[in-house]
């Protein structure tokens, strides 16, 4: 059984689940660490553990890159290499590609590109993705989509919708290793009707889960909302739906009541870096001249080394004087934050309070920050 | 008892010893990994310990600076803000005001000068570096002293012993806090009578250690050793001694047959940042073609994280990408040589096989690299 639904919210569509793989199982809803390069800035794979989580997200544009997946699969694949024995979820390349890599060429058959380190060319397919990520070897696979951002015409999204769904079609004919489970991606932007429509097509292939792609590419919250819903009753209710890219924790807490399961985003590690921290109390620019002398823990509640251990104005020192430590302690608070918020929305799911979680201050809007942002 | 000789090498002056504070132990000869700005980069300072580290040094230039030792003192201590409840050495400031700052005005005060973070004019003088290291709590306190650069006139280089003997007297007139304990340093440059004469004057102001400073600032490393000859016979054989700045192991070791306790240097931190690793096989930059797809360890032998976990070819991989964890992991392999160093070095004196050691291939001198560095 790859994916089962444990619990159920009372007064929404949000479920708790058990996603189980060869590398161990995922409690949803669940938020995973982006580890782009095959590394998870700043920290040891091996470390996620502690924080709370089994599983991330690697990119195989990145990997493709370098430092190759052959050369991956020839070291005994991504987990050996990373030092990872949990879960891994690959993304398809295809959202580099449409916003990172140059000399941008699409075609039926896939997308050509130049390297955004050195300009090499490369020609992604449907069949490419498919054969990187087997051997990476990673446990949930996404194919090839086609991405566009937003805003976009009408007409270019239907061309990515229909585009999506012959892609999906290519990359299952390249099969997988025994234990890799495939996910399928449905667009259709911010238009309910295309966003039904690919829903179908995409469901009507049969994938072991879902997800849906263009989410956080630049439109405003509330229709990223709306696109959730009008896609996740196309969905079989006993798969599991990922939300490719979005990690603000306001904002997943939303769509995990519109039913969602897994998200990723590079917020809590980008932000940690740039010294933006995530408290119970809202969000700290740790520079701010006000931590200079403070004694306090960021955070008094939070378990992670950076509280238990060090003061805000330790931290901040740190962070003025561009102390690598600086960027590994944000990063190892920031991700025991949201993975305490995934644990907190999977126990107030039990036990039906997830209303009551919403509404907390601590998860109010920030409208600037829902767009999905580049790979970490 | 604040340092005792618990045992000699029948063929050299090594010995080995015990120093003792109210911050715990520290067996010699040993090692400090450098926390210039309150963090030994890319580790959290408690780290140290599973390392086999029991003294660090910090800068207390730098510290000065930012974020000042006002603040360090309000926030109890140095000890406290970085998480430390090991050993710490503060150098005096001296050594960096005059690499380091810039518009510099040395009289017989002290040293004006201007912050090379913001242009800030200081006025550094023996008193207020007593007062810093004071405030910040150390357990081991270096005297302001005059450090020229090599090469420098004779002429220069008498001033220097002079000015540090009359700065080394008015930072004694400035009181510690019980459990400091203050050590003297000798200067002279590469003149074995100047550096008798120093040992000589700062001996009779009565430390309870000494350092010898001036040491790997240019000069040959044959001239290095022969100044550390010149001033090893005025120094009271049941102090410490100290050679700052040095840190390439192969030096190292000379120096500990020379009579040498205590070493510091960013070589092994710096170096890792750089892609430059230690190994029983000699040194090994990560970056080369050849570890691309190495499946091996870095050195089979090292009981460290990244050894323990990691392949050449992953090591080699995060630091092409520049990640951080590159930074990290090269950190914690080349601190753990170094540290494995000494203990080597320990217990070839006590079973007095030292000679042996000094002669492995391992430790073949590296001409260009026996110059000390800045802060690291």
């Amino acid at each position: 059984m790859f994916f089962q639904v444990t619990a159920r919210d009372p007064k929404s569509l949000a479920r708790c689940g058990l996603l189980q793989t060869c590398h161990g199982g995922v409690l949803t809803p669940a938020f995973m660490p982006v580890g782009t390069q095959g590394s998870v800035k700043a920290l040891e794979a091996r470390e996620l553990h502690a924080l709370g989580y089994t599983l991330l997200l690697a990119n195989a544009y990145h990997l493709l890159l370098r430092p190759g997946h052959r050369t991956i699969a020839t070291l005994g694949g991504l987990h050996r290499f990373m030092g990872w024995d949990g879960v891994i979820l690959t993304d398809s390349g295809g959202f580099q590609v449409f916003s990172l890599a140059g000399l941008r060429k699409i075609h039926e058959e896939g997308v050509e590109f130049a390297s955004h380190l050195d300009g090499t060319r490369f020609h992604l397919t449907p069949q490419l993705s498919a054969e990187i990520q087997r051997d990476l070897g990673s446990d949930l696979v996404m194919p090839l989509d086609d991405c566009p951002p937003y805003p976009a015409d009408r007409k270019r999204i239907e061309e990515a919708v229909r585009r999506t769904t012959a892609w999906a079609r290519l990359g299952l004919a390249t099969p997988m290793r025994a234990g890799q489970h495939r996910l399928g991606i449905v667009q259709g932007g911010v238009h309910r009707d295309l966003r039904a429509r690919s829903a179908g097509e995409i469901t009507a292939l049969g994938f072991e889960g879902y997800a849906l792609g263009g989410i956080g590419v630049g439109e405003p919250p509330e229709l990223a909302g709306e696109s959730v819903r009008a896609a996740v009753p196309y969905l079989p209710p006993a798969a599991p739906r990922y939300v490719m890219g979005i990690g603000v924790p306001g904002q997943m807490l939303e769509l995990i009541a519109e039913g969602i399961d897994l998200f990723d985003c590079v917020l809590p590690t980008r932000n940690a870096r740039n010294g933006t921290l995530f408290t119970s109390q809202g969000k700290i620019q740790i520079k701010r001249h006000e931590f200079r002398e403070d004694p306090r823990p960021l955070d008094p509640g939070c378990p992670c080394v950076a509280c238990r251990n060090y003061s805000r104005a330790y931290l901040r020192h740190l962070y003025m004087s561009g102390e690598i430590l600086a960027s590994r302690l944000n990063t190892l608070h920031n991700l025991t934050y949201f993975a305490s918020v995934m644990r907190r929305a999977r126990e107030a799911i039990a036990s039906g309070t997830l209303d009551r979680l919403r509404s907390l201050g601590e998860f109010s809007p920030c409208p600037r920050e829902t767009s999905r942002m580049e790979a970490d």
